[in-house]
């Protein structure tokens, strides 16, 4: 029997399923059950018999310290399956510094988040912002030549980071009509951009983009990457969206840039402090969108979590690599 | 010389270009152009001298009197290029029955009509109403698993007219994942749509349709196809698009249906009366998106339509087929 620590929900919601999935897999699961209160905290017997856990979706965020609790009190511990793809919550890389394998859902949710991204851009460029103010006030006011936008063929959108989120946005897009620039670390073939560049050459590359789209991990490398310096390369009327993490971008120079009428707008899902203060400017600047961190919703998320994290749960008994290993924060 | 009737604004901007484009084309033409003021009227003499005339995007509204009264006054007029797509209106059967012939624009504002379409789906799909009722609030208010909306992978979108508007848009849901479903006179191949079948068959298609999207012209065979009879076989939550001619549509019906909740939501770009008067319901429904018939506003649209009528223009004086000629209306 191989201990594994789900939630109350996920129990009851799947607990038959994933027993019945392992076991032909060749797995014999016990599922140790989180107690239903966010505040109760499982019995130490019990979460002392855990050799997996299981961080589902439904756990973040009322959840997380009950659950974050019960793994501290598994000394046995080995492998920690998470619902999202982003790790850079500290309460990971102590995970990490304990020895436990941590594997993430990285692709799960990159359909929903690079459509909403996407309808982000299509929403500015289309001016929609425009229409539904003229909805609003019931006024009947179309925009004339003179008003137009620009055509979304042919602009130019920079991907920062190349994963499998911001490579279905790149793919899009070309769709749409735009021409791709995608930015990665380690180079890779993909007829879903027309160029791909190291990271070290974004500043020379932003004169040329219409639209920002911010689509990487928060690592040491990319906090704060976005400055006003980078920004203000940007040609004017530009646009930035981000669905990655808001401590890429220093947040008031993005702000400044917004204010001051350089950049024509944003689609901003993330940002330096969450929730977003009440007080922030950027929830009326004209042309920003504000989405409560949020990109991924999607029903079907929670089958796909699921399938990855059984998925790993046979490799990981039968000691075959895991999909979506993380050993490095 | 070949007498061409253009607007004030069209003569300013892009005379001498056409003169030369006609020219490198072996074409003579005399631009005979409009006065700069709507209300002002073509000098009878002048007009007379019309054989082709340009209604060019800039006339409407404000010049169509304008124009028209001059093409009466022109009784050698042989050939109407117009920049639009649908000529439903009387005044084009007008100039069909005087033996002149009319040549449309269609295929110039595909791009910007699809996407604008898409837009809206994807604005309904992924709940956007819901986070900018949000953002208005200031308020952190992201969606729960429970509240999660469809994938968009999997659901089942009907496009009734596959012309060039229907099918951009067919293959664009294709590429966000939803099966397509056609519908159109004339059976064609394509990869762009999943199944296609003849207008016959709508009432029955309409169960599996989660997307009922219009994109036909207005004909005596659409008008008033999409009655309350039809309405009711969509599913519970579906969601229409209309970027067509509101008369398509029995509009109380859609009204009543989307007051009612068995319609999820709609996105309408057109009207059965226009402008939409201040006190119809729908300015105000949840989950409906209106827009000023205007879902083609794109500032490259000058530049397609300007090429079609030079085009044109060569093909009309070198006696070959026009492109894009209706016969009919």
């Amino acid at each position: 029997m191989t201990g594994v620590l789900v939630s109350h929900y996920c129990n009851a919601r799947f607990g038959n399923d994933f027993i019945a999935a392992a076991r032909r897999v060749g797995v014999e699961p016990e599922l140790l059950v989180l107690p239903p209160a966010p505040e109760a905290r499982m019995d130490d017997a019990i979460a002392a018999r855990a050799e997996a856990a299981y961080f589902s979706g439904d756990v973040f965020p009322e959840f997380s310290k009950q659950f974050f609790s019960a793994t501290r009190k598994a000394p046995g511990l080995k492998w920690l399956h998470v619902f999202n793809a982003g790790v850079d919550h500290p309460v990971f890389a102590a995970i990490l510094e304990r020895g436990v394998r941590l594997t993430t859902s990285s692709g799960s949710t990159a359909e929903p988040i690079a459509q909403t991204a996407i309808t982000g851009m299509l929403y500015l460029a289309r001016n929609f912002p425009r229409w539904l103010a003229g909805q609003r006030n019931h006024k009947w006011d179309p925009m004339r030549s003179a008003d137009f936008p620009r055509d979304l063929r042919g602009q130019v959108m920079l991907v920062y980071g190349l994963g499998k989120i911001g490579m279905e946005i790149a793919r899009l897009a070309r769709v749409l009509g735009l021409y791709v620039i995608g930015v990665r670390r380690n180079a890779i073939k993909t007829g879903h951009v027309d160029e791909i560049h190291a990271p070290d050459k974004l500043s020379e590359l932003l004169p040329r983009s219409d639209w920002l789209v911010l689509a990487c991990p928060l690592t040491d490398e990319t906090r704060g990457v976005v400055n006003a310096t980078l920004l203000a390369k940007l040609p004017r009327g530009a646009r930035v969206i981000n669905i990655s993490r808001g401590e890429v971008v220093d947040e008031p120079a993005l702000i400044a840039a917004l204010q001051s009428g350089r950049l024509g707008g944003a689609y901003l899902d993330v940002f330096a402090q969450e929730p977003l203060p009440a007080d922030s400017p950027l929830w009326d600047l004209p042309n920003v969108v504000v989405t409560p961190h949020n990109s991924s919703a999607s029903a079907g998320n929670e089958a796909r979590v699921n399938a990855i994290f059984l998925d790993n749960l046979r490799r990981w008994k039968h000691n075959q690599p895991l999909v979506n290993e993380v050993t490095k924060l």
